[in-house]
């Protein structure tokens, strides 16, 4: 635990994503929000400004605050968390980190930069390293968290790459209407319908994949050499994403082997008992149903932080495994990992 | 084109997929329907013992036809089409074959049975020469097709097998609401849901897909050699079975090739312009969002008989290739197929 | 029957009402379309720059079309439809009028000023003679179809109003997404949801309704003095507007003659045959569950065209009745009654 | 606060209804559960004879109950909540009142039967006097609340019924697909579906509001007098029940004094501070396009337990008044206005 509140803001934060900052934030022991920000929004209570979608209400305090401008001389903030879109990450992003924040990025924009680490806490913490490599060229630093289909992928094919080396991944995910955003995707396109094809999503779960299961040697990360094949659709949910998960490895599977190591997986936020750490990062379902988005995606002690897996099962010979991953696409797979990456980054003294 | 009309009953006529059956042969150039059975209909009128979900309005002479029930000696037909559930066809399918009748099969009950044939028109039209086998022991004969999802990955999977040999599939499907009949899925199960999981659907889609991509010799079926991984899900979709697929070949593949295959693809029914066969089998879309359930399902010269496929690209290296295929699990992948094969017995004189 | 080919062009082309006026001027008797507007697609093959969402293919030939600027020098044609935004059309038709065209509009723009008329083809032909008045200030003419909503209730309160004589109607409706046009309603409004407010709508409804069933008499319409009272909701259904009517009367009403009154009501359009009217522009259906959209929209000898009536029953007194009526809000609800409009206006010379 | 823990079983546990039952009971700090019932479940353990579909997991200690038969002899209770389905009811809420137990019941069987109490506790806690005149017959007694539709349109209603007379009341509900229970509604109905007829519920929605509504006077409760007129139709929302009301008065009728006087609405319940009660019964929305199913089913102190009021307006004149009430059918509709209804039984000493 930090000995001082860190002061956090979140930079585009009427997005859906940056709502859902806010609803994490709300409450939390060592995060204090000073700043919301909203190139559109400037000068308007947070409140009046926003579709609010994260569930409940607004926090009643953050719905009083007042957007300002996404300027390093206006956020008073240690950390700056950024749900901004691409292009107006890629600018501000790293004008943040050189007037010395340390910002925690939700946004592709860097993600595979080979000086930004793109972590999930519980997976591979130990590229935080990178950050020293930043740190010779400027005061504050960048860290990325992956796009949320890799985060709930990852997890569950961590353990089973450690235990018996993931040689290839066919992933087909039927994701949330909400990963798109808000207005995002429209009626029309998903009311009885289903779209199979996400723009810039397939390459982007390939790359960071092997960007987070690669190891960090020399002050670079050498990503990992396994083979990913993926087909990414839109389906008429709300929130969570379903992936359908085939790997071959390197080693015989054992079904029930990789239940036990899903079930037992852990990682360093469980150790360090972070705030936002769910006691397991992965729960596996026993139903022959399971998982399904409505009924599992706010699983976990922190609802929403775990990932459930279901259906494991071999594949089509002794080196290959099948499952059925689910997680909320803006919990485990925005805002909460990204709180959590920061709490790692407090309880490592990064920040 | 035969000589006479062929008299047709259709069997479990009250449900999705019997509807179905009726609304296709209704203006049947060749065949007659001469009867419709239903356990618990028997003496209705079929317009009144029917919630009728095919789309439009009942045929109107079909719908003043009496259910009768399903005897031998009752129905008068040369073919009867069967949309019996499994149990009950494994006892009257084979009872009206043994009657004489020529049994042309929806259900699932004798379609791994070794002398009968299990048969997509334009794939493996061959293996209809198992009638004779059964011909040893009874007058009459069942002829099966494969189940909905089967059929539909079948159909793009055999230019491939063909041109550069299949050595293993990973499919993943989103399966409509309708596959399950009437009443089927509950809303509360669809309703921002989706369910990763269809009894009995992923060992038929392995065994039925090895069975019709096999070998005739020596009067039985050699199963092709290929590994089949399969995950069947349910989505909110009314009609219309989407499948995200995953092939490794034998030799290189080409992409363009690949398309090119797909879109030339042709098989008996083309050639004997049988009624109920569409001009291309298989249709390619060049969208890349495509195919997609609501948008593409009935598609073809005869609506809904085509498979749409959709972004064919490589998968992990030279001897792999993905795509996503679509086909109407009501049309191509029930009565619209049974019908094809019907015709496909007609014309090579089987009936 | 008019003695030539009479040519139309479509304004604003590219959206979904715009779609649907080239799904139903395809193969058209009488029309020829010359020519299709849209300001962002100007110089583009409709084929080309168009979502189409209508059903099917775009009819061949009008894909071939390349979009021009709505212009009245460069437009071709004896009749423009208009879909066009309402601001637009406030400068465009008007133009178009005073250019000499006689201009069938889908929009809000002119539908209440003085001199229009607004007009459902079976209901208030004669208020078509509002054209003279147009024509002594200007060569071509305005005239104007009512808002998708207001034409579906009106038909079957017509019979209704001119048998018992309404004195108010409460109506609260269940519109399908498609009427917000595309993208227009965002899935993360509908998905699991319904949202009660339409923004416009329900003083369109009100105010259209009064003018359509309103009086002709001195070149002027007089509003009809029937109070009305409506509730417009959006709920997650594609195409087919839902209205739950109750209705007050002067006199004693009877069910069973309402149901009557509805199956026989004939218009102008009937008794002209013109091409597009259905036999009958109102269905009612037996089944205590009917109308439902996705089973009842595409009702009708022109599908699309009939509304469907089901549950007619009594109110809360003698003086009440009850009902549900579903149109489909692209076809009678937009271009089928412009069509259907032009029609008319061509049978009775004012083309 | 009741002097000890009052025990209570639930008739009927396995459904929808009775599981909100477990879920509200759970912690619960007057009422300790001490049996469930199901016929076809007897001797299984709650967890597994139950598809849980009332959010998050089965009350731990809940889930390891075993179900037992409804019978008087083996339930050990004060209080018994009846989720039966009406037949089931008629026979077995009699033999529990006679056998001396309070039932709480949400079936139909009893509600209108003139010595049975039909109570929102909110509205007309003084019908409970009835239960005295049930005693003069047998020691226990039946007690029940009406139907979710009827609850969540008679809490706005009262304060304006006290206010202003309520001469008519014209209402179209969008109810949930939960309501039916499960599997309830079938995907292949609400699928780009709207279904416009709920079986028996327009008859119960008459009969329970003006029963509610009407006076207690000399042993029997005399109803109200005013017209209902409703319709019921089924949208694809999972939970909550929309309903568009129209009202009439006897005196004219302020908007804005509407709003006020359904804001500062309390009965009863809030005046004990009873544990179920919101501390407002009805919370009025200020969004123009609320309330929404999906994001004001859980509104209130007590999640559910509050109707939201939207879209207050003036109707056709001076004496009518229309708006949008949400309630959550399961909870405020169901197993909630009934455990508030237990817990107003206990303050008031009726057990």
């Amino acid at each position: 635990m930090p000995s001082r509140s860190i002061r956090v803001a979140v930079l585009g934060a009427r997005g859906l994503v940056g709502q859902w900052f806010l609803k994490m934030l709300h409450g939390h022991p060592w995060f204090k929000l000073t700043a919301v920000t909203s190139h559109e929004a400037v000068g308007l209570r947070y409140r009046d400004a926003v579709k609010w979608l994260a569930g409940g209400d607004v926090p009643f305090d953050f719905g009083e605050m007042e957007f300002i401008e996404a300027d390093p001389k206006k956020v008073d903030a240690d950390v700056v968390f950024s749900a901004l879109p691409t292009e107006a990450a890629r600018k501000l992003e790293l004008m943040f980190a050189e007037a010395g924040f340390t910002v925690v990025s939700k946004s592709a924009a860097y993600r595979l930069d080979e000086n930004v680490p793109l972590v999930v806490p519980e997976i591979n913490p130990d590229h935080l390293a990178l950050i020293d490599v930043q740190r010779t060229k400027m005061s504050g630093a960048i860290v990325t968290d992956p796009n949320c289909t890799t985060t709930i992928l990852a997890l569950p094919l961590k353990p089973i790459h450690d235990a018996y080396g993931i040689r290839k991944v066919v992933v087909t995910t039927l994701q949330a209407a909400s990963g798109a955003g808000y207005p995002g995707v429209a009626s029309l396109d998903l009311i009885d319908n289903v779209v199979p094809y996400i723009q810039g999503e397939e390459e982007k779960v390939r790359d960071e994949l092997l960007k987070i299961m690669g190891k960090l040697s020399g002050g670079r990360v050498e990503w990992a050499g396994m083979e990913v094949a993926s087909t990414c659709t839109r389906v008429p949910v709300l929130d969570g994403h379903l992936e359908s998960v085939y790997v071959e490895t390197e080693r015989e599977v054992d079904e029930n082997e990789v239940v036990e190591l899903l079930q037992e997986f852990k990682g360093k936020p469980q150790t360090l008992k972070l705030p936002t750490a769910p006691e397991k990062p992965i729960i596996v379902l026993s139903g022959v149903d399971r998982p399904q988005p409505r009924l599992d995606r706010l699983s976990g002690s922190v609802p929403g932080m775990s990932v459930t897996v279901g259906r494991v099962r071999r594949g089509v010979n002794k080196r290959s495994v099948m499952f059925l991953a689910l997680g909320h696409n803006l919990v485990r797979g925005a805002a909460g990992s990204a709180i959590l990456l920061a709490e790692l980054l407090a309880a490592e003294k990064y920040i």
